[in-house]
């Protein structure tokens, strides 16, 4: 059992035994940390686990009270996942992810953009005359930071949006995730506290683990994002060395932050020296006509990294990402050095010769247009097939919308059922290293709603409304 | 600012008040040494420093003067290199791989074998083939492991020296760089013991100083490899959990272990419950007729991490390599999910295109056989032209030779002074996390002596005899 889960039993044995009532409010977070010794993250997790197995109410801006209902409450016999101790949350994407794999699945939990939507001809095609063209293999030509002309290529494409980055700060990777891992290593040690959203980017929560970094949740509204009162909260009372964020059309939420939140952001993290690790994979994929635009573009000091990739506009499997790294450019390369060395030189050649194509902003617009449409079809299709006790969370931009069901609903079970009958779907508890979203779920939006996805929707509405009933 | 940046500041000031005048000579690295009690590498990034921004003049063979026109110079805004204290050997082993891009340079420093002895036509072909029938880009159809075909070809041509490896157990990865990297996160927690030889591959003590792991050098001869007697004592007096190990033509001493030594080996692992690492990157370019078989083949336990790649034998910059991992197959899987999730499809596929084209084998044998010659050619010009007090260690395989300098000789100083005169090489300070190698040089051997590189050798031994006087 971990420290939280024993927590969590020790005052759930203090309800029954009457020491807290009904409506009384609990000890503050801090005051219960005081009492228990234990981390301020182990007795946060404590509260939420309470609070999802129903014997606590957590009130907005002021703590916890005992539900009064809690006779009621059937305890689960054992959470489905366990988070903290292991890696355990590992475990469980993995096998999502190779669960999605088989190809009869529907795939609700994929996280790329329905792959039918990519230019795969012309984009294979420009990796034929990159293998044509490529010259004498030699691996020091293209050592870190990578092809000049690419770096140059998407330098000039952030300065067209009005980004003023450096081909220089560009270090170029084997995808985003390499860029985010590279800045994550090049910002901290094991040990230090990085800020991450609530609910995050589960591969977040895995670098975060995989390099011993402690993680501190903070508040995020599915609409408007960070809760920059509680960023700047946890930038006075933790030594937070890093943020790791996604402004726009975040992971799994879908929000954007205005512009004027991405300014007051960046001056926060001026004001405390905090450095950004900003996720930026889905930019491209915006709603209407304008391109939000990165932190980045507000900050004058070199401390933020703007990690973004190919793989969910242009193509997946390539594995070609950047990061505009800052002042922190030379430090990544050298750990790119230390760890995959350089990135794969005939596919930078690829992605040079595909945009001297200038293809790119044409299929752009086209899957920009296709993915706003089928996400408006498939909400729709929700919207009537869902119980009204479920909240569609979907904002513009993005292939993700997020759904909230009723506090006793169980996410994974709800995820196992699906499983069972050929659906994937993202379940909340991926996203967080507690339980609070374990009555929530990912659904991506980016697939023809054909008979076959159509079939699936209503199957999975069935499912949710079974799970809706049986827990009460 | 780094310690070499305030040493070249104090520097310059004592030029600004004329305690050196123009085209005087500068005191030598080693006196300049003892005189600041800062290390070689530190007073050299600084002399280098100075050179850069105008206030030095670098002279082959005869060190620095201070320049005659410094009141012209403006000093950049800000150094071109950043180095920090910690991972000095780091920016080394960076600088050195900067230098060697440059076109001029004869490159006895780089650790791949001459390109120019790659199938780079046929596998590029391969590229273009695999280009073509490129299916949907579906980043899920190879996730970790990667390509089921690429992965059964491993196995298979492991089987027919022999060596039962299971496709099961084998993992792409972006390099044998990516494998040895996802191997020791698999069985290590920062703080742990690691085995290493010594003299070492620099990347192994990187990755150590990376994920916070204790490097235990263990002694190792340069003709008969590690020493088993003192990596039993080590396995008695430390808690160890790894070794990270090369058994054949290893870098950069070039000895193989015999068949005896692996088994002795692998049964000292066994008794003591430590995981192998083992770098078998080079085991293709045996000379003679036999391949070296790696010590996981006398392994039943399933605890040796086997990495490997096609960059030494077939082409580089594609970064393509594998671990076949025994029993943490999965661990590392879910490593690479979270490292760079998977490796290039379309680079995997034309790597499976070339590796059925059945001309792999026919370019090793021809590879080999050059490879041998070249490097036969070049140890006797060594022999010919270097003094009789240094010693040429070169083993049966792979492309690297070893020069042991009488012990006053300062590789670092030569490292320096050849690299003003266009020529790298891999000084032994880059393989040892201490000093005990700072008079031993690595040369890779399979460029074709051409008058180029005739003449770059017979500049060497100027260098080199010249240094191993001056100190006296």
């Amino acid at each position: 059992m971990a420290k939280y889960e024993q927590l969590a039993a020790q005052i759930r044995q203090q309800i029954e035994s009457g020491i807290w009532r009904a409506g009384e409010r609990m000890p503050s977070l801090r005051k219960q940390t005081e009492h228990s010794g234990m981390s301020l993250m182990t007795v946060m997790h404590a509260y939420q686990l309470l609070e999802s197995q129903g014997w606590l109410i957590a009130h907005p801006r002021s703590g916890y009270t005992v539900a009064d209902n809690i006779q009621s409450v059937t305890e689960p016999e054992k959470a489905a996942v366990e988070t903290a101790e292991s890696v355990d949350i590992n475990s469980f994407i993995f096998d999502v992810l190779q669960a999605s794999r088989k190809p009869y699945m529907v795939n609700f939990g994929f996280a790329y953009p329905d792959p039918g939507l990519y230019p795969r001809h012309q984009v294979n095609k420009s990796l034929m005359h990159a293998a044509r063209n490529l010259p004498v293999s030699n691996a020091l030509d293209n050592l870190p930071p990578g092809n000049d002309t690419l770096r140059t290529m998407i330098a000039q494409r952030y300065a067209a949006k009005g980004v003023n980055i450096s081909p220089d700060e560009i270090v170029i990777t084997a995808g985003a995730l390499e860029a985010l891992n590279l800045s994550l290593q090049a910002v901290t040690r094991p040990g230090d506290w990085v800020v991450v959203e609530s609910p995050t980017f589960y591969g977040a929560l895995q670098s975060l683990e995989r390099f011993g970094l402690k993680a501190l949740s903070v508040r995020t509204d599915p609409k408007t994002g960070i809760d920059l009162d509680s960023l700047e909260r946890a930038f006075q009372s933790h030594p937070v060395k890093a943020c790791w964020l996604m402004t726009n059309h975040q992971n799994p939420l879908g929000f954007t932050l205005t512009e004027g939140k991405k300014r007051r952001l960046i001056s926060l993290l001026k004001k405390y020296q905090v450095a950004l690790i900003e996720d930026d994979v889905y930019s491209e994929l915006y709603a209407g006509t304008e391109q939000p635009l990165p932190a980045k573009a507000f900050d004058t000091t070199g401390n933020v990294m703007l990690c973004s990739s190919f793989s969910k506009s242009l193509v997946a499997g390539y594995r070609i990402g950047w990061v505009a790294a800052g002042k922190r450019a030379m430090d990544i390369q050298k750990l790119q050095l230390m760890s995959t060395l350089t990135t794969s030189v005939p596919i930078q050649l690829a992605l040079v010769d595909y945009l001297n194509t200038r293809h790119y902003e044409r299929h752009l617009k086209q899957l920009r247009r296709t993915l706003d449409k089928r996400k408006k079809t498939m909400c729709q299709l929700l919207s009537r097939t869902l119980p009204p006790s479920v909240e569609i969370i979907h904002s513009e931009g993005g292939y993700f919308v997020w759904l909230i069901l009723p506090q006793h609903a169980d996410a994974m079970a709800i995820y196992a059922q699906a499983l069972a009958e050929n659906i994937t779907l993202a379940p909340g508890d991926m996203f967080s290293p507690g339980t609070q979203f374990n009555h929530c779920l990912r659904l991506n939006t980016s697939f023809e709603l054909d008979e076959r996805h159509t079939q699936a929707i209503h199957q999975l509405s069935r499912i949710i409304q079974l799970h809706i009933g049986h827990s009460h």
